[in-house]
């Protein structure tokens, strides 16, 4: 048993019920060897979060899990409904923080601020209060970005990019579908169109220029099977798909490593320093 | 040459000229080579961050640095005179964000956090500003924590821990008090007493326990050298320090790794995607 498909069917097809087992597996070992018996989450709404708090209350149950909603005053009101309709679903608790009272007390001082650098203030604000919610609940905060974002860097570092760890982030947009759709995460929510909901109308399709599944087909081929530009073109993947994700795949490394340090010591923390967080006794 | 003393010597003392120096080298490759000119970092008023400022100033000159002092309404007040000296000696420009606002607007709704909770919701606040700077100046955000303070994980995770580049992470505390000696920091920074000064009265070496002397030479032994316990305690170093070094570089590992995923595929983001910043053409 494989947690993909069988020979010669698609590749991005997963083993549903395996890879749901697997992953709730994933979220008991990993919470609990480190002392923990809870998570929390934020729940925007949107696809990936809602699917992160089904695995989860498959591990934990749903009086191991939190969810925070947090809006801006200018977030969709069907994104703080559809958070609400999955927590009802899932019996989970919901708290919703607005995040406007501090965004505001910032950016009205930086009014000339674009609206990306506003979009990751707002996903920075939210990690803030994520950790501290960690730290009142004795949580572990969950991270709710996969593959695709993360190998395209479509996410904000230090903010939805942080977690303690992320069930979602071996899984491509077009899989965190498939396994919505077997653990029975609410039909309004898999069907909307993607968007990081930043602004009005926002569609992350329309602002990374190919559709999901184009773009997880061309990336599976890249890093997962390593093809060559040759074999990718050959394939029948667009060229300016092909140097976009590998553009975007290169230019946000950064987002994916720890800080970069020199090379000073006998053992350098991000180099030859590998000790465990299980190290010794 | 080596970056530390000679044979028979102090092994921690470093040799400050070379290491000054190859430090600034280290930041003007990081930064030139991924497109920068310029770097953005908190100023405290404490040592580290004022040696960082000199580091760069020394790689970018006066123009390429930007310091930001972000008190909050508690703060010493020394705190941002220092911050101040730091940058009128350097000629770097100074800029002031009071993060009370921000700080206040969260936290009058949680009257019952902790102060470590507090704490770390100002290093995270002062991580968002510092970042969305970094965007409007088009800057890398420089880290300032020291490998002491990396190794026992005193610090804030997606605060002021988070950085771009850290020169000072592979300097024990009493070497980046050699390297200030050495660069000329004003005399009052480099002898005040250490402290996050997240609350009045606040002291490094009282909340850890023992002087960053005795907890340098411990970790030196330890972590460089890999010495066993028995030798670390043939040495002279005390158990209960040697307990409580240990335990906290184990307890804080997760501080300085990016968020666990799980394995599902052939190529996982944080286990055998290994495709460098600097991947391809």
């Amino acid at each position: 048993m494989t947690l993909t498909s069988a020979p010669g069917a698609d590749p991005l097809v997963l083993n549903a019920p395996l890879a749901a087992d697997f992953l709730a597996r994933f979220l008991v070992n990993e919470v609990t060897k480190v002392g923990f018996q809870r998570v929390v989450l934020g729940l925007s709404g949107g696809i990936d979060s809602a699917l992160a708090a089904f695995l989860a209350v498959q591990a934990f149950g749903p009086a191991g899990v939190t969810a925070i909603a947090m809006p801006y005053r200018t977030s969709s009101p069907s994104s703080l409904e559809h958070a609400q309709l999955c927590a009802d679903t899932l019996g989970i608790e919901l708290l919703v923080e607005d995040i406007s009272p501090m965004v505001d007390a910032y950016c009205d001082r930086h009014p000339d601020a674009s609206p990306m650098r506003r979009g990751n203030y707002m996903a920075r604000q939210r990690m803030c209060i994520l950790y501290d919610h960690s730290a009142r609940l004795d949580a572990l905060v969950l991270g709710t970005s996969n593959k695709t974002e993360l190998l395209l860097g479509y996410g904000t570092q230090h903010g939805d990019l942080a977690s303690a760890l992320n069930p979602l982030g071996d899984l491509y947009k077009t899989q965190v579908r498939q396994l919505s759709r077997h653990l029975g995460v609410c039909a309004p929510i898999i069907e909307k169109p993607p968007s990081a909901d930043l602004w009005e109308g926002q569609s992350d399709e329309a602002e990374l220029g190919w559709s999901y599944d184009t773009i997880d087909h061309a990336l599976y081929h890249l890093v997962d099977l390593r093809l060559t530009d040759d074999e990718m073109l050959a394939l029948g993947v667009p060229a300016d798909l092909l140097r976009t994700v590998q553009r975007r795949i290169r230019q946000n490394h950064f987002k994916r490593r720890p800080p970069i340090l020199p090379k000073l010591s006998a053992r350098t923390l991000d180099k030859d320093f590998h000790y465990l967080r299980d190290w010794g006794v």
